[in-house]
């Protein structure tokens, strides 16, 4: 390997030629230029501008392409979300958009999903180091006592969050805190690493001891999942259910409720056995396809995919399916939601912009839920493999 | 809600006709009849041919268009990644390519990272029913009795892939069982399917007692962390290490290996004490960001950012850095990692096609290190909230 | 094997002479019966009246005797434990109190370990069946409304049990509700049970829509380690805290501060790794030998023996050691606790009876730090096995 | 506290003298010397002869006198177990013995149950360093090229150990191991360390790179439990069994097999959610009763009391019920079984000495299933506080 430093990637002299698309073209010949023989053509083609890029990228070069596909009518019952939808899923995984296209179908023959929000805050969980657990403790004391001036310094950060709760886990002579904010429509984890951090300076600066901490112990926890988050909710808890017939689920599904349910009993204990993240099928699937699609944080897929999915056998031979998202990461506001495609996705779904987050919180956990369906049946009627056979690219 | 039922996503009549311009275009005018206002310009703005997408999407009707932003150079002593690499990391989240981009110079600095693929197996894990514990017990000697028969029947249905073990877990009735394919250069989870559904109607057609299986049990586990996976691998096992300088840290990263030590321990225990699927910071950002790029299927974040970090202060002073991918899945061949600004983002990196699973994997490893110097330092040197507050977008 | 039902365990006609020598007699010579050749000498050789025995055990028959040994002393700097304490281990395990026992010297020659109570609560898990998410959504509200109605219902079954709070989680449409109690000196599962089903009934009366309940849903997690009793504290969580010198590591241990934290690093990484209840050592073993010598209830030993140890290596070389038992359940009165050699162990720790939990929580914290200290040195000094030969029976 | 070091516990100046009744009388002497107004009589008071006691305990003073309920007939099916079982059960909990009694009844009426012995291997797992990824990889490929020496060095320090196999996982530079040991009718803790450390030493003095080991890496995981052990088996993986009529289970349980089905669906959520050891109800119950009767290392029952429940509603209305306990630790030699009455209870059961650990196992099992229907169906029946009012002493 040669030992004088390789090139940099190049950036403009001046900082605000930096999101131009010469700067975006000086990158591409240097990749080109690197790597001789390669191409840069399909990157180089894209119709976003470069400069609405500022603060969703650095080092600008192009774009990835990925393909949409659109699974629907999605019928939903929900709060935010009522009628039927048409979801853009981007992704280049076959058998994907068709399988969540015959969920939704069985739902939409069987009056439609129901979707609820029932709890929604995001995190930063910084941690304060003490001489010892019970300086720690008096700690925690002094925090309650002054959560008014805790919630003052944070919320001074920012026009919309709000500091709902601090919770607090002793270990050692370490005080972890999780500060819960709601954060209406934008996802929220700058908001409330901004919010904590002026929170954490103004502790700091009140309490007697003056106590050193870290703006993150690892509880938060931020792109990974987590049993803490599972039960402690991280951004949306949203709950999708739906109750399918007997004659629907073998008509469309090839399965009857009564094979669902007996495999639902091995799905669920493999899960447990294997420490799992969710006892349902892909949940991770669906969200994915979304995320990219809308310009969420893909990288939450890691929290958002935990998922739990309980179902009954009904007196009357329905069948009662429920998938809940403790801790599903959205915004329709911030972050990638407003670059060109991904807002045209939003749009497509009526969730653009502010008050629109609890709607694409429903619709998430709605397809979630028509996924769920198809897979856990495909499983059972065998037909798995014949479908990626017909859709999926033939494979090695 | 209306009663009748609402239009369907329009097909064309001849299936041929499917992946072209014209369907695409059709889907695009139909969803902007469906919600009157929105737009798809952005979406129908695209360079990939439609008909290289069959196999990839269902139902295509454009594409997102992802920003991809390029980190480096990001210098690997790799066993397949061997000098100076341009990480194209595909994110609509400020910061993230600057703070990828901050590690990886730290990284060159102080004399690259060393790469090791230590394991590869892919998944499908069947279960098997049974009257009682002791006939399954007396199914699992037969497996190992026929595993001749097994491999054969495996084997069957795919070129490149190669049934090495079928691990077994007994619970009541059932017979839980674990099949690890190497699968070369292709994730390899459709491979491993139709391997395993073949070896199973082969079992149940051989077996005297000819038992009832379901093709997955739900401990494979695919589309979701487990504690599994992180134990016994999933994809590929990849380990990336560098030992840093306290120089070259407080020089670039603001902090001393004794204070990343000294944090690392709060770190660890909060992951524990979490249930974390990660006890370093933020392997999924990475990864997300060069799946998008690189045709991956990015659903596999789910399993791929769980992670295991590792470090020790040396006597001398530096900073021995690991991180172990337990559960990394990756191809460079098949899926979508054929389209076209996926394919130019692998050609980037030399990785595309056969034989170049293994030099991507070390890339991935090495990426994700670089963001765990640079995230884990700025949550110390105490500037991770105000570089949020320099790249990223003005958020609420 | 007989078609006749085979004979029960004989009870005396009147209740009344149940718990009597004659029946305790009546079925060790029923035992002898039943198993020609066996013995019940030793069973059937104590000195605690069996009239004590009622609400403590059925169907009595006599005595395990469980050999204790006394290590110590243990000198504590606690808020409740102050001094230097000989603490009976009842076990039958070579090796087990003379490891202790080092590990308490070590402790007296660095001045003592200090304990602290930090948190206290023990639960009871209900969970109620609606008809959809938003109905559970809507009475969690409503819990919140009448938590004066339903502390009131749940208070009126006991004379000390305090209800703190109610969790609530939601999963599909069921509520899962955690009921937190301060129970005073007892342990408190029985009055969490009794006071919760009295709040349960008194909900399912109260609110309109009367809801079916279960009285577990089986996350308070009783008699099961859990994660969400690691992070949410069952019994007490208590912390043990002590700093040692690197010489006096060296001379008693064999082993130095640098070993033993470079050590640390492994053993968190492999505990994270295996997803297990405890990153430190062996918490289980000194805590069955209290409980077991104590009268505690022994199988809490699955929730108790969750630990969290932290550590960090001082720059004046000294060592500071943490252990923190996020779910300790001890009592000093009720249950077991007043039984014959039970109370006389609890009392020759100053521990028997009203107002003397904290003191014996923080007993059981202090001795499982100093079983950490020995065990982790002996693993690194290599006199592991050594000690188990000279101490343990021989074994095959 | 008084700064001259507090006094020692007795020990006799000639090592021989230690387990005699004086030497544990000098000491009980001591005790009260300290603690002036406490007994010792009680536990004063026992058969064993302190000579019995070298290996099992140190400092010996006495002995805990443990009340033994029995509980029975349990009719077994087992290939070990054969017949009508009377279980000593050694506990101080009020309700225990009748509530486990009360599921035998139920498991006599239907059959009894069945049990099965599915795998059996204890474990220590040490961990090796290098100075890269990749030396340890290399060595994992010699250790696989070198299991003969290694089996030879393991099995000379032991009669009866057998080595089965050695599992590796890398993290890091590091590589830890884990060493399967088939142990007989020992517990086989003791004799796995005392192997493992031979082959350890051998291994370090044959591999060229010498390279250092610890003993243990924790994941054992020993005397904590963990998904590992659940996963991969710690001691013995034992299945009870057992079919119930929906008639039985309403006339002596008072629920219905439908009843008992619904609520499992929650339990099994309510597991998941939690992160639980057991989606059961209490198999720490029974068998932490059943380990102090038969001196059993009760310590275990942190590994011991992890449980995987597994049920179908069979078409024909009959309850299948199953428990799975995947890491039970027992022995019928050694440790304390050989102890005065720990003995007489083995010899109860017919599971003293040589060649009964698998026959004691499937007990183990089957009254962890007993214990099982009974809480179960007691919270649906709602008599679970009643019984406890019933039973239990009164509690405050």
């Amino acid at each position: 390997m040669s030992q004088q430093p390789p090139p940099r990637v190049p950036v403009p002299r001046d900082r605000n030629d930096d999101y131009t698309e010469a700067a975006a073209q000086s990158r591409r010949d240097f990749l080109l230029q690197q790597r001789p023989g390669s191409r840069t053509d399909h990157i180089g083609h894209y119709s976003l501008p470069p400069s609405s890029l500022r603060g969703n990228v650095e080092l600008f070069a192009g774009v990835a392409q990925v393909p949409i596909g659109v699974a629907g009518p999605l019928r939903i019952n929900g709060e935010h979300a009522q009628g039927d939808f048409y979801v853009p899923m981007a992704t280049t995984e076959g058998t994907l958009v068709a399988s969540y296209n015959r969920g939704m179908r069985l739902i939409a023959e069987c009056g439609g999903v129901r979707t609820t929000v029932v709890e929604q805050h995001m995190q930063r969980s910084p941690v304060f180091f003490f001489s010892d657990a019970r300086a720690s403790r008096d700690f925690g004391h002094w925090i309650e006592d002054h959560l008014d001036g805790i919630r003052a310094a944070a919320e001074a950060t920012t026009r919309f969050g709000k500091l709902i709760e601090v919770l607090q886990f002793a270990v050692g002579n370490l005080r972890y805190l999780r500060f819960n904010y709601h954060t209406g429509d934008a996802a929220g984890q700058n908001m409330a690493g901004k919010a904590t951090l002026a929170a954490c300076e103004w502790i700091r600066d009140t309490h007697p001891d003056h106590p050193r901490f870290m703006l993150s112990g690892n509880i938060d926890t931020d792109k990974k999942h987590s049993q803490l988050n599972t039960l402690l909710t991280r951004g949306r808890r949203v709950i999708a259910e739906a109750t399918f017939t007997d004659e629907a689920l073998r008509r469309i599904m090839k399965v009857s409720a009564q094979q669902l349910f007996e495999a639902r009993q091995v799905s669920m204990t493999g899960a447990f056995m294997a420490g799992s993240a969710s006892n349902g099928a892909h949940a991770a699937n669906g969200l994915t396809a979304l995320f990219i699609a809308t310009g969420q944080d893909v990288a939450n897929v890691s929290e958002s995919h935990s998922s739990l999915v309980y179902t009954q056998l009904l007196p009357n031979g329905d069948y009662y399916w429920s998938v809940t998202l403790p801790s599903l990461i959205v915004a329709t506001y911030g972050g990638g939601t407003g670059l060109a495609t991904q807002r045209e996705c939003l749009e497509l779904l009526g969730c653009y912009g502010s008050g629109k987050a609890d709607r694409f919180a429903e619709i998430c956990a709605a397809t979630v839920l028509a996924g769920e369906t198809s897979l856990s049946s495909a499983v059972l009627a065998g037909d798995w493999v014949s479908s990626h056979d017909q859709y999926g690219r033939n494979r090695p």
